[in-house]
């Protein structure tokens, strides 16, 4: 075996895992419809993160070759790719929330519930994951026009299941191996101290998780700050609201691995995802971190 | 724990493996378009075999609850799972070919010939992996919206990858499981001894295979007939033609499990699911048996 060939079969480390959360590339207010043109800065800018090598004189390889709504050809590049160099890309994961996909399915069939074995819970499952398979797909299509070799894959189809909300069991091949920062966008700019719709809210810049698992708000230096930071919880919101989404976060900021809540199709988001954050947080850029304090 | 709630833990068996034929689902002529009419025949046939307690004044309970395109709202029925008792259902696996999804994306990246490293199979396994996915998905779709609760699985989910086109590694734990008839439907009726559209080409309506794994026809007896039947292989064909699938059913009959090829979508197609060929095939069916005599 030759030297190059058994390169490939070295495993890099997972750089970042991005999750795109469901209201920034969906419609959240319009059942199973597609926030199109989110979807594609989002797209375009994490080809940028993960191919360094890229520049803008190089054509963008598309890899979704299928026929697109309406359109009886496809949508290819192909020859393209025979006459250029393979450019190398880091690894990441990309996770995405559901948004207006899914959830009409899963609250209306109490499906995150439990009870399987009811017949309407049952159907709703299906019909959950029919809706939500249908959003991957589209997140896919999206990833791989940009030149992103993405491949779907359903938690479900992994092995995964959970309990009691959390997971209790998984397939943690892919997963486990190291991971150098996280990143979840939402709707609004980051994490705030009240509903982010009141006049008087104010960004939460630097959140430090310690040993205990415990969070408090470094940076800004708030007066008067309740102890418990109100936060949205969205009544439809079957996965959780944001109370559980910074928890989580704390919970991969303690094992070292740094979150960025920042708002999705921005520069905040494309600076994040550089990773020209990590040492020190610039006065203009707008997002929270969460990271270990020691 | 109460009796009941145990009981649903206990693994049934798999009744039989239906597996659709790309031909059959899709129009393999026109690319990345569905058969819609056969589909629906197809689902509705496969809900008869599945609910031997399904009568025709039960409606159909609906399980894609999912926009259809065009449409504006979803198209269930959510309601009716309140008043209805559970259907019991038997275990079914499905699996389906490509037909007109995938073999394009295939056979311009010649990703069924392997070699990741390079940049346009790369590519094209992503393509290829859309296309498929996309037909996947409207199969579910179809399947329940006869009310059947089924689930899509990708074989490189589940951590399925081949070597040399033969399986080189699998999570078997759902496969491995009782199973007691398989069915393949093909755009024929059955395997004949030559291609199909020729005018005297005789439809082979029982193959036995022996201990040795070699297979030979049956029934009807043929006089002249070469040793080697001849078959079609469309040259477009990526997953292997006829020789290799008749060779792959003859693997699974020399395990005990009857093999029935048939045409989707027709009234030989229902029998064979029903059940009641096991003993006797009539000479009103057809189709082609394939089966182990010890």
């Amino acid at each position: 075996m030759k030297g190059e060939k058994q390169e490939i079969h070295h495993t890099k480390p997972i750089r970042c895992i991005v999750k795109l959360g469901g209201a920034a590339i969906t419609c959240k207010n319009e059942l199973e419809k597609i926030n199109e043109e989110n979807l594609d800065i989002v797209s375009s800018q994490l080809r940028q993160a993960m191919m360094p090598g890229w520049s803008s004189s190089m054509k963008v390889l598309g890899m979704d070759w299928s026929k697109r709504h309406g359109e009886s050809e496809v949508s290819g590049n192909i020859e393209d790719f025979v006459h250029n160099a393979n450019v190398d890309s880091s690894r990441f994961v990309v996770v995405h929330g559901a948004g207006s996909f899914g959830h009409f399915q899963a609250s209306k069939s109490g499906v995150h519930k439990g009870g399987l074995d009811q017949s309407l819970v049952k159907a709703g499952f299906v019909a959950t994951r029919i809706s939500v398979t249908t959003l991957n797909l589209e997140v896919v299509r999206a990833l791989a026009r940009e030149g992103i070799p993405s491949i779907g894959m359903s938690p479900f189809s992994c092995g995964w299941s959970t309990k009691e909300k959390n997971i209790a069991s998984a397939d943690l091949a892919v997963v486990d191996k190291a991971i150098d920062s996280g990143f979840i966008p939402t709707d609004v700019f980051g994490v705030y101290d009240r509903p982010p719709t009141e006049p008087n809210a104010v960004l939460l810049r630097e959140i430090a998780v310690g040993k205990d698992g415990k969070w408090s708000v470094v940076k800004p230096e708030l007066q008067n700050m309740d102890k418990q930071v109100q936060t949205t919880v969205a009544a439809h919101d079957t996965t959780g609201g944001m109370e559980t989404k910074i928890a989580e976060a704390a919970m991969i900021a303690r094992l070292g691995i740094d979150v960025y809540i920042v708002k999705a199709a921005t520069n905040h988001a494309l600076r994040a995802l550089s990773g020209e954050l990590r040492d020190n947080i610039p006065d203009d850029w707008s997002g929270t971190v969460i990271r270990f304090v020691s």
